[in-house]
Formats: structure tokens, sequence, C-alpha cells
């Protein structure tokens, strides 16, 4: 399944050729038969002899980018200059930074923002805490955490090399929910050092994202804090995933007619997003669910269950299944893969039920081709943004916490998730509804306000009733 | 010492008052003549019958504030609508916010901002750590760390109420060095916690400034954080305000024309800000030092001596003066005081050395009347920005923490405190050099460039020659 070039691995590259004559056209030819994509050529300064050209060109890889650069050297009468890494150069000096509200012109304006007007801001609050969340950041801002141990599929890299990905999502928070988060890069991986960090610094905060923590440390230590402190704490991977899948899948089971409680699902991956996919799939209704993992299908005969995998088998499985996902996956419905590439091919989609609904989500390779499982599967999703219905978290974070914060909630639960998954199904229309649309994009100018605003219902709804 | 009707103690009142007629100069004179100062009038709407008047006005006190909203409430013919407090308004939803360096406008964007070309530059820092200096904010943030324990003239108001603050030092930071800065209130006042915490999350900053936070804990806690952080860690209170005080007082004895190794020096107070004073001042070379605490003059025979008390013992008073305070300021050359309002008065200005140095630095009343001081005194320096000769935090910390981000210092040393507080006593020029002009004003252009060069050369003198 070769990737198609993308802007992420794009170069810019400074080139001389010569004024008149096939330079430009040999460039542009030389680059596209090598498989790269122009898509920016800006001449930057104009000769009678010469032209300086700065050329942006997306690759598929950064081998490509090099053999690319390679290829451009060796037009004739071209002289490369400077190579840039778009991506690098965007990077550099960090993605984001902290802006005062108010100039500070003169003295009048330092007495308000600082000392000594500021005593009586402090006062208040020393009096009446909450006021915390009217007159100082905490009305509006949340805590990007990391300890560094699983960032996107590169494993434990630790607290400074996670950095760049804090910074994006508190970029995307800015962008899709106007909140000020801040990366909280953690130098330690002990989950009682973890917890207690975060509870010490919660004071700032109107909610902590945790992020990219690995399983099974990320369940306790989300369930602390749950326990402990009075803001909402939401661990992206797991419940951010969830939430996006219970979506779409309700999307695609509109699209071949079925309903939750009816249909079988096969999950794959038994982590912190499969763990907290289940479990917002049990709470929605989901009535025949088999979860596997590297061992097989998770029944309770197994003798390796540590507490999370008996809680699994305990709660699914209940014809107790045994045997190897590929049996299990037999006249399935639904197969929900957040596990590993390709641990299915396209037979095992053809045995599935009629109609089947496939969400490959493993990054970048899925579970399955996903061109191999539309020959046979009615709907298939992916975490790719190159195929139809890619399955990503930026559509639910922004407005989840938007719901939150707004809210004042001073904690997330289940029937927030539930909101939160009902109301992006919402965004998509009867009328647009589709095997290849069941999720909109990222970029759907209503997702954050719509989701923001079941949540804030939710939690609205909550306050008023307690016990329900 | 009444104070003078001040921004941060200002209003604004939105009124209706009849159109024609005396209306508008009643309440310019009934404003005037109960104290209040009108620094803004502005007709919002206007008609055959009524003005709608806003109308700013700086008080001295909230209590004089409300004087002033019934003075004008009892004028004739005036309608009084919503009063507004201007600095509660300027703190509502927080004085700082996150901004994200790029636009996220599509698919591309975020291909590089985030998830998958993100990846790259996470590999790259794991391969190389220091690479965090150059593509994650790393390279120009700062945390604002405090525990709430003291914070302004307060007291122990505890993180939220801090918060406010640490804001609008964050805001300071930004605004005279361009530094990102992000408060940290913490929520425990035990200094293994603190130390704990501010360790763990150093990653993702390029300094520490730890702020308000009581002594003795925080000498512990600053020492600690020093001898395990890879980057600079001060403590504004001690350090900035020793900064300040060097430089203030190396241009009054210009004044005067003594030198630092000559004169007495007695200094009253022996808390954080006192300490870090009185140590900057002996790296400086002071010669003849006397510390008076609440209980007197500190000697090595005093019976109540802690470890901080000792080494003061220890490292002062070659004398062995005992008594009071008032004892050791006769025939003294420079009083210091951080400590109490009103624990000298004139006539014992009047019994220091001629032509002396008095700097009153409690805040908002100073250990003696300025006027009073004025009066026998040469010098005289306040904390308080309705006199000349103000001791400002502010003139140093931006710039100092510019130096050493910029130079990208693991450590702060004596000598990048020396050289900052040199700096910014070269702001004033021998031209300019008099007695109510011995520090610049914190809008001074210059003040932080020049403190932040002299700091940053400071760290590469000692990169290059690390015996020295």
């Amino acid at each position: 399944m070769p990737a198609a070039p993308s802007a992420s691995y794009s170069i810019t590259a400074r080139l001389e050729v010569p004024a008149g004559g096939p330079s430009v056209s040999r460039l542009t030819n030389t680059v596209e038969s090598a498989g790269g994509s122009i898509t920016a050529l800006d001449v930057t300064a104009s000769g009678h002899e010469r032209l300086r050209i700065d050329v942006t060109i997306a690759a598929t890889s950064t081998d490509h980018a090099d053999r690319l650069v390679e290829a451009i050297r060796e037009i004739e009468g071209v002289t490369l200059g400077k190579v840039s890494d778009r991506t690098f150069l965007m990077h550099l000096g960090g993605k984001i930074e902290m802006q005062s509200k108010h100039p500070i012109r003169n003295r009048d304006d330092l007495s308000m923002v600082y000392t000594p007007g500021v005593a009586r801001v402090c006062l208040a609050i020393a009096e009446n805490p909450d006021d915390a969340r009217r007159l100082t950041i905490k009305r509006n801002t949340v805590a990007v955490v990391t300890d560094g141990s699983a960032v996107l599929g590169l494993g434990n890299i630790g607290p400074k090399a996670a950095l760049p990905v804090m910074e994006g999502k508190a970029a995307l928070f800015k962008r899709f929910a106007g909140i000020d988060a801040w990366p909280i890069c953690l130098d330690t991986q002990d989950p009682d050092e973890i917890v207690r960090a975060v509870q010490v610094m919660a004071p700032g905060f109107a909610g902590i994202n945790l992020e990219d923590i690995s399983a099974p440390r990320c369940f306790e230590i989300e369930r602390r804090l749950r326990e402990t402190l009075d803001i909402p704490v939401f661990h992206d991977d797991q419940h951010g995933t969830a939430i996006v899948v219970l979506a779409a899948l309700t999307n695609a089971l509109r699209v071949v007619g079925k309903k939750i409680r009816d249909v079988r699902i096969v999950m794959s991956g038994a982590g912190a997003a499969g763990t907290a996919i289940l479990k917002l799939l049990l709470s929605a209704g989901a009535g025949h669910v088999v979860v596997a993992d590297v061992r097989g299908v998770v029944h309770t005969g197994r003798d390796d269950l540590g507490t999370d995998l008996r809680w699994i088998a305990e709660h699914t499985n209940e014809q107790g299944l045994t045997g190897t996902l590929k049996e299990a996956v037999v006249g399935a419905d639904v197969f929900v893969g957040v596990s590993a590439p390709n641990v299915l091919d396209g037979s095992d989609i053809a045995a599935m039920a009629t109609d089947s609904i496939v969400f490959a989500l493993a990054n970048p390779d899925p579970e399955v081709d996903p061109a191999a499982a539309l020959e046979h599967a009615a709907v298939v999703a992916t975490g790719r943004s190159d195929f139809p219905n890619q399955i990503n978290n930026v559509l639910v974070f922004p407005g989840v916490f938007r719901g939150l914060v707004d809210a004042q909630s001073r904690h997330i639960s289940d029937d927030m998730l539930l909101a939160a998954a009902r109301a992006l199904a919402s965004v998509v229309s009867d009328d647009e509804v589709n095997p290849n649309y069941i999720i909109p994009s990222v970029f759907h100018p209503e997702v954050s306000s719509v989701v923001a605003a079941a949540v804030r219902d939710a939690v609205l709804a909550e306050r008023q009733n307690p016990a329900g």
C-alpha cells in the first residue's frame, strides 16, 4: 500500500537555473517522474542569465525526499542550494507561545495587571476559591500531560521527545475549541509520582488531558486522578478514540441498517484504546462483543488473565468462544482493530456476515489492507487520512473539553462520553451518510460546537439529577 | 502618608444625567472634592432629554471608591447605573492565553503540526535530547512556580489565590523579554513535594522562576532544585530583589562618592529577600555589614540562631555589635530595610553618617517615612511607585532569564547575578545619575536587553573558563 506524497514529508529546495531554455520543465519532469509532487514553485530572483527558484515538493518518506534531491542535483545547469525540511522548519523554536491579553504600556496598566491592583483580585479568590474559575486562566486552561511512554506509534521515547506532539495537541485545542492548553512533559514513569505531580499542579487548570501514557499504567493513573481531583481527567488515547469509534459505528450501522444491540462485534486489541472502546460500546448497548489480544480470544478459561483482561472476559464473549481472532471474525458483523498491522486478510473479511463493517485503526499500517477489505465489507474505516472515514481524535477532544470547561464540570462521566459520540454521529445527516462518509472531516465547521453543546448539556443534566 | 488616586483602584460608572444644565460639572466637582481623579469621561449615548456617560475615576482604596460612588448617587438628576471595577474587569477569564504560532487551515498544515509529520521531529529529539532546545517550546519557556505561601504582602493565601500574580508575572516576562512563561500553582507546601513536582515537570522548560514561596522553605527548595536540575532555578523574591538593590546601591554610592568596601551597611530583615541581598552585597565586596531581625542585631553570641541566622552571624558584624537596630544605624552609611513598617524614624536617619543612603523597601509602608528620611539622607529609595527610586524586580527578572535562556544556561551563578546588577546600574549614565535617579524606570527601553546581554556574556565566560 504505497503512501501518496504528503506535506508532512515535504521539502523546500533553493535552486539556480539558467534563464530561458528547458531547465524549469526538466525540473518539474524530473520531480514528477521520481514520484514527487510539486506544491509550490516561486521565482525569488530573476536575472538575465540565471533564475533563483524555491520549489516545494511533497515526498512519501524521508528517503524519498533524499532521492528527489539527488535527482534534482543531476539536472544539467541546475545549481542546488539550501534544502529545508518544511516540517522541521515549522517546529523550530516550538509551535506555541504565551500571549498577554492586555497591553502593558505604562504604570497604570502595570498597576492593574500586577501590583498593587492584583492584590485585590487575589484576596477575592482567597475568600472564595471558586472565583478562580472567573478571575484567572483556570477558566479556560487545560494541561496536556504525558510521561512520553507511548508516543504515537513511536513507543517510549521520553518526555522531551514527546513535547512536539503535546505542543501540536495544544495548538489543536486552540484551533478547534478556543481552549488554552499547555504541555506538561513529566520526567518520571512511576504512577505514584505522575499522580502526585498532576494533583499538585491542578489548581491552575480546568481539566487534565492525559496523553500517550502506556497501558496498563494509564488506567490506574486516570482512576486515581479522577477519584481525587475536582476537575475532569480525560485520557485522549482511550476516551477520545472510543468516542470517535462509537460515533463512526453508529453511522456505519445506519448505512447497513443494523442495530448495535443485535450485531456481533469482534475487537482486536485490549490495550488502552481497545479497553476504552469496549467499555463505551457496552455502555451504548452493544450486546455481543468478543475481544482478542495477541494470544487469541479473551475468555474466562484463559490462565493468563490480569485484572484488566479478567474484567474483559467477564463482560464479553457470552458464548464462551475460544480460539484465534481469525476464527472469531467468521460470521461477525463488525470488526474493530486497535492492535497491529495485517492480522487479517481479505479472506477473513469475506468470511464475515453480509454487509460487514471493518474498522482497521492500527497506524500507519491497518489490521487489514483497506482496499482488500472493501471488496467484501460494506463500510471500511481506518486511522489514515488518505482513505475515506478517518477515525481521528481531533474530532472529539476539543469539543469535549469545551463542553466540560464551559459547564465548569468537576468530573467526566460515561453519559458525557456517550453524549459526545451521539453528537458527533449526528453531524452526518441522513442525506449525507453513506459507506464513504460515516464521520465528518476534522475541518467540518460544526463538529466542535455540536460536541461541546452535547457535553455541556450532559454535565448540566447530571448536576440537576445526580442520581440519574 | 496618604496614597494618591491610582488606576489600581479605579472604577468605571455608567450614569444618566439631564442633557444641558450643570449636571456634568456637578459630577466632576463632586468627584474631585471627594478626592477622586477622573481619568476618562465618555458620552456613550445622547438624547434630547438625557445623556449617558461612562466616567472612569481613580480612587485611593476600595473604601474610597465606594464613597465616591455614594457621592455620585446623591447628585440631583443623576441616575447611577452599573459600576465596574477596572482591575477586576482586566482579570476576568485570566490575563494570559496560549497561541499557536502557525495557522492550521487544512490537512497539509495538520500533517506537519501534528501527525504524521511531528513523528520525525520526535525521533530527532529522542536521538539527541538537546535538540528539544531547538525544536520545541523548551527553547523559550519558563515555569513561574509558587505554592502560594507568601504572596505579595498578603501572606499564605494558597495556590488558587496566587494565580493572578503568576499570570501577571508571565505577562511581564513576555512584555519585557519576549519569554513564554506559564504559571504553575502547586497545591502543596511540603518542600519534598514541591521539589519533586518541579523536578518532574522540568523537561518542557528552559528555566524555573520560583515565586512567593515563604522562608525558610524557599532556601532548601531552591538549593535542592539547583543541585538536581539542568536548567537555571531563580527565586525572584530573593535574587531579583538582591540584584536591583545592588544596582541601586552601586549608583547611590556613585552619587555620594563612597565605596562599597568602605561603607558601613545596616540591614533590617533576615528573611528570603534580606538573606539574598546580604549574600550578593558580600559577593560584590561589601566590607562592613550588620544585620538586624525582630530580636535586634544578629551576632554569634545570640542563643536563638538556626542554620540561616548562624550563617549570617558568622559572615557579618565583624565588630561583634549587639543591641537594637536603632543602636546599630547610628553612624551607618547605608540602611537597607526589607522587613516591616516604621521600625525607624527621622531621628534615626539623622543619627546616620553624613551623605547617608536609605533603602526602605517594606511595602506598602516603608521602614521609615521616606519624606522624613529625605530630610537627613542623601539618597532614599523605596518599593513604591509614587516616590523616586523604586526598587522593582520587574527591572531584573525578564532580562536575567532572557540572558540565561539565550545562552542555554544549565544553571545560575553569583557571577551572573553580579553581572546583571552591574548592567542594570550601568543603564544610568554619569550625566543622569542623581539622588532622585539611581535606578531606571521599568519602561526604560534598554533595561531588559542590557541585563540580558550581561547575563549571557557571564554564562559564556563561565562555560569557556569553568574554573574561573
